[in-house]
């Protein structure tokens, strides 16, 4: 790690004045070494005071996406200990797979400030554009994987929920299997994707897209999306979020380890999906029907209008008054 | 296509003797020409006789692997249009997987004369040596899939059983789920991954590996592995039997789609693993069983000492008097 990052995360550690003197000792550089990285430090966007006799305080970081910047005070054992950042890429999911291939280590990070060919489910595209949201793909080797592995996609659903609800104060749901919702309208994908042999996971790639700070929609995307800044009335800072996500991630994956009926249970509580009228496609025929429960293979259960349960495990499921749904 | 390749076109088509004049006049071309390119086509091993007044006639062609000498005669509808041809590679499911992500055509045909990074099931190596057998591999997107995608793999392994049957007069049997056997010894290996979405497949590779004229086994490897060479006593040409495997590769699933239950009995008439002893691994014992059928999943159903009917659906089965198991 170079000075100017050894001393940044020490300022984040401390989160107070620290003098220079400490800083000097602790790190074993000069006075002079010190205040030149706080300089640089201040030339790449950190917001830092000084004083006198207190010493230097870390204001803000900038929200750009780099690797010192996200690991720097993310609280994950294992996820995301490698990162790669893009500024641009045709799709990090993409990338993971590539880079799969030429042996990416297990829970790497792959992270774009934009994104031209971003994916969503059932072959949609995903808008990305630049600085204004969390692009993002964490890749799994099959050892951190659950056993029920298609549970892994709604609980990334589960983990950026939650993130979103601790870090701002938006009423995030999540509408299964995945998207997160805000009201009536979607603030995150998730498109997972995974190599397997016929009875053999190799890996997953889980993508995470979170609108954070787009600031307004198309008309006709309007209706169904929004971004967590139009929800709170302010811009929200990327890394902190994406931090917390994949914190709640990696909780979310050892709590289903060793507890899968809670997980199950805090994901119905926050689930938009459950006591609504739905609709689904069977048979190429649309059905009405109403959520009533999440197996614990990962699959919506419904009650039709005879009665009948069904159990989905695909596809388009739409909700009464969710994405401009009548 | 070349002039080269369309007089070695017109010649296997033809099966006879045709005259420098008929070649002359249907390809367009001066007799010059086709003199010129038949010594060429000799050159690159081409056995072709010529007789005065009655022309050129193909006896035989070499057994290398060329996408013009897999491609002529290939009677598939629409599997292995087009095919990748490598002297040297390190697997060919690896390529077929790296080929996918740039847009790799549904139905392409990876192969090499050679692999140094062959790979078998449960992480296994696969020994390829050069120029003695068959490794390939089939690419396949949704499309072409059947709904219980697992099943592709168990009938790839009939397709290449017929095949070996049809072209030799080796009594290959199917090892549930896809090797394929001589007697108690392995002559075909067979690798199936895919790349999905949670619910959604994106495409299927089936990587198949066949020794036909490897000529002997380390003393290790001879206790299971055997050779079509080796069980015929004479070497096998290969493009006729990888031309025999896709187009039996296309017709099963062309019959699974349309017949199920047929297809499903075919592969039981030829699967050694059934009114067998086998044994597997539950729960990190040994378990001791006979095999009894193949449910409609591609799963094997055993009937364990006690009585209970089992489903397996993946890892390892031994079956007594099979790769040296006792």
């Amino acid at each position: 790690m170079s000075t100017k990052d050894e001393i940044l995360k020490y300022l984040q550690e401390h989160n107070q004045y620290v003098s220079g003197e400490e800083l000097s000792e602790q790190l074993l550089v000069s006075r002079t070494a010190i205040w030149k990285n706080i300089n640089t430090l201040r030339n790449c966007g950190y917001e830092i005071e000084s004083m006198t006799n207190r010493g230097y305080r870390l204001v803000s970081s900038p929200d750009i996406l780099k690797p010192e910047l996200i690991l720097s005070g993310l609280k994950t054992k294992s996820l995301a200990k490698k990162v790669f950042c893009y500024d641009k890429i045709d799709s990090t999911n993409e990338e993971a797979k590539r880079q799969a291939l030429t042996g990416a280590p297990d829970g790497s990070l792959f992270i774009a400030e934009q994104q031209d060919g971003g994916k969503g489910r059932l072959g949609r595209t995903w808008n990305s554009p630049a600085g204004t949201g969390l692009w993002f793909s964490v890749f799994l080797r099959s050892s951190q994987l659950p056993l029920q592995v298609t549970n892994i996609t709604l609980f990334a659903g589960l983990a950026v929920c939650r993130a979103i609800r601790s870090q701002t104060n938006a009423a995030a749901m999540i509408k299964w299997p995945n998207d997160v919702v805000i009201g009536s309208k979607k603030v995150c994908g998730i498109l997972t994707e995974m190599a397997a042999e016929v009875d053999r996971i190799e890996y997953v790639v889980v993508g995470i897209g979170v609108n954070v700070n787009i600031e307004s929609f198309s008309d006709e995307l309007s209706v169904k999306a929004t971004s967590l800044r139009i929800e709170c009335n302010h811009p929200v800072d990327r890394i902190p979020l994406l931090q917390k996500i994949l914190r709640e991630f990696e909780s979310v994956l050892n709590e289903y380890s060793s507890n899968p009926e809670s997980t199950l249970a805090d994901y119905k509580t926050l689930c938009v999906s459950l006591n609504r009228k739905v609709q689904f496609t069977k048979d190429k025929t649309t059905v009405s029907a109403t959520g009533v429960d999440i197996a614990p293979d990962g699959k919506l259960i419904v009650r039709c209008e005879n009665g009948e349960l069904i159990s989905i495990n695909s596809g388009e499921v739409t909700i009464q008054g969710i994405y401009g749904q009548t």
